[in-house]
């Protein structure tokens, strides 16, 4: 047989880029991970999650509704209480238009959400606008589905609106504007350089966008991806673009439960603008037709009850004593020319190399790194494909997220010596 | 703005078939629905979860791991034990290379399995080969994504074998056998029919593909869906096709725990033969990187403890109780030149009307069964768009599944007084 029966997205589909950096931290128990997104272990919910299970199983009358199907967009209780909740994070009256239940969705996990958002608006070939860098697993269903992506450079506080407008302008000029169908803002201490995106710049992205729909010939949506939104550990929230003038019918807003409560129990959720809406529920159909309900009621009562509330605090305080001794540990190891950030939430720390320098996997930093046991992930993986300029390859994402405090310093350290005998 | 900027995907995204028979039921709490496939509500394991639930979250050893993120191909310890299940099902010695653990993929239900399969098989305008009728949902996958299907006679063995050899002719004939990458087989209790494969029809029919590979160019696979096999009641199990001769790179089997357990605990699984297991695996990193850790830790010890085994015998006598109940009402209450067979396993009893008769949405006897506060699926609906034959319009599908003995005895009751009054 000469021929694979597979299909072209199927033979686009890379490996995952870091796929093998995990699975080398699982042969190499020594080894110090700075690269994996995981989640803090002794920070997880058990007792919460057991208590509120036991409530959930303790009587046939809540236990069964858990174990049996439910309906495709999720289970209603826990689909108004996240309205409610997402209401309260945006200053908004709980029964303000934008927060009806009736536009939310639940998924497993946001990452599915972001996949069928990408499903309902981009057919083979179609462009999405992305921040330049951006969360990689989303590249990962951008190259998968032959999408092409164009990046906008980001800013400490969100994209550059300048280069926005100048990469808008060329498509239109080329006359590819009518395959722009959203940008990709990843808004809250984004994955991977902990930027944060301030609302006067997602409102004026939203008004751009606009601006060249006429050109587009369709609505150019503003995909915002809240994932890390509820780990904030210093200064204020900021309204989503869900708030922001004219973002009724083109703001889809995705966010999950997962990483602020446990990443085991995957629950994520979207407020969508129709025909979006319709669109996702449908192609939610036909991939699981509706999460499991174990997890949405377990939620649900966890929200109802405030653990979610309770184990937020608590988080939060975990995440920024983290980021501080990574950033402690960073003042101490790394030379001085190193430009880095504290964020002020998310799990990250984005790393920038001087000029010349080099992170990727076959650079010296990161086989020396490697050598002396911690692995990183390299920029350059969160650079999409786009030709219109060069894929920096000069920083390092580090993750204080999983590692305990004592192999932050250690990882951090080594990292240290490995800059001091590169650089 | 004239144009959407949906996809063509979404553009082709069809409300599921049912979805308002759904709803219906919802609002009209006195309608006694046969339509549903859900699952019986006092049967579910509501008990034996919390247990094991408590016993899981009884330490942060092995709480942790389960409120964690996993790999993306599923739990390693759920992926052993299914892969042991399997082999025990089939009667093959635990470590055949066809049950690896290597092989198996978990996913959130079987549905998400049979949509990246899909996905990572068929472009669009490729033919699956169906069952005629078969699983109306995954109808709705081949739908959305711009499928061609072409129908396979089904006998109360499974498919006519002649009739298969034909539509591969045909197609060869035409030139298009290189579109088409697979048969796809509900073996166990099929939904709609309630019809069980003969190994002999799976191995003629795995032998047939491999006849007409050459000429098709690449390999034609058997997608094996036995998302019903363990709800048998009556009569012996049999082998699935991965025991087949030729079966190691061509058999791709998916089935369930959510059916036999709980449907509120959404894991799924599937054994792959390579390239396919690959794909599907990266596209499941893409849709979700990994299923819930939660459900998959809880199925582990489920299967582990003896407590899956335990309930799977209680929900096999309760279904065949239900079977039979309902088996007694249509005997009472059906004219006798109704055909329908008593199935050995799963949730349906499938009933053909006379010849001119007619059982859809429009018929005169929906919708004096709807007065009469009684629904069922029409038969129509499980059959795929092929010009090659007009659909079927006599047959109805009758669910055992959700509805109490009591309303089983009454739905078919008030069915066969529409009967009565229609034919």
């Amino acid at each position: 047989m000469k021929r694979t029966a597979l299909s072209a997205l199927a033979r686009r589909t890379a490996q995952p880029p870091i796929s093998w950096l995990m699975q080398m931290a699982l042969t190499r128990p020594k080894l110090i991970s700075l690269a994996a997104g995981f989640t803090d272990n002794p920070s997880l919910p058990v007792r919460a999650t057991r208590r509120l299970l036991n409530q959930l199983l303790a009587s046939p009358r809540t236990g069964q509704p858990a174990l049996q199907y439910g309906a495709t967009a999720g289970d209603p209780e826990l689909r108004q209480l996240t309205a409610a909740h997402l209401a309260q994070q945006d200053g908004a009256r709980p029964n303000a238009a934008a927060y009806s239940p009736d536009r939310l969705i639940l998924t497993h996990g946001s990452q599915q959400l972001l996949y069928m958002v990408t499903e309902a608006l981009c057919d083979e070939g179609d462009i999405v606008l992305v921040e330049d860098p951006t969360y990689f697993v989303y590249l990962g269903i951008t190259q998968s589905r032959g999408l092409r992506c164009r990046g906008v450079r980001l800013e400490s506080d969100g994209v550059d609106l300048k280069h926005l407008e100048e990469v808008l302008e060329s498509l239109k000029k080329r006359g590819e504007l009518r395959r722009v169908k959203m940008l990709y803002l990843v808004s809250y201490f984004q994955n991977p350089t902990g930027a944060t995106t301030s609302f006067e710049k997602k409102s004026a992205a939203l008004a751009l966008l606009r601006k060249y729909e006429r050109a587009a010939g369709h609505p150019i949506y503003l995909l915002e991806d809240a994932a890390y939104r509820e780990l904030r550990f210093a200064g204020e929230d900021i309204p989503s673009a869900l708030t922001a003038r004219g973002a009724a019918d083109r703001v889809i807003y995705t966010s999950t439960f997962s990483k602020p409560f446990a990443t085991g129990i995957r629950v994520g959720y979207g407020a969508l603008p129709e025909p979006v809406l319709t669109a996702v529920t449908r192609i939610k159909g036909n991939h699981d037709f509706g999460t499991a309900n174990l997890l949405q009621r377990l939620l649900a009562r966890a929200l109802a009850t405030g653990e979610y509330d309770r184990h937020l605090v608590a988080l939060r305080r975990r995440y920024g004593r983290k980021a501080r001794v990574m950033a402690e540990a960073i003042r101490e190891h790394f030379p001085s020319h190193v430009e880095w950030a504290m964020p002020e939430g998310g799990l990250y720390i984005w790393a920038r190399l001087p000029k010349n320098a080099r992170s990727g996997v076959e650079s010296k930093l990161f086989k020396t790194g490697l050598a002396k046991g911690v692995v990183y992930v390299p920029g350059a993986l969160c650079y999409c494909d786009d030709r219109a300029r060069r894929k920096p390859d000069r920083e390092l994402r580090l993750s204080f997220g999983a590692a305990s405090e004592a192999n932050l310093r250690a990882g951090i350290a080594r990292l240290g010596h490995a800059l001091a005998k590169t650089l």
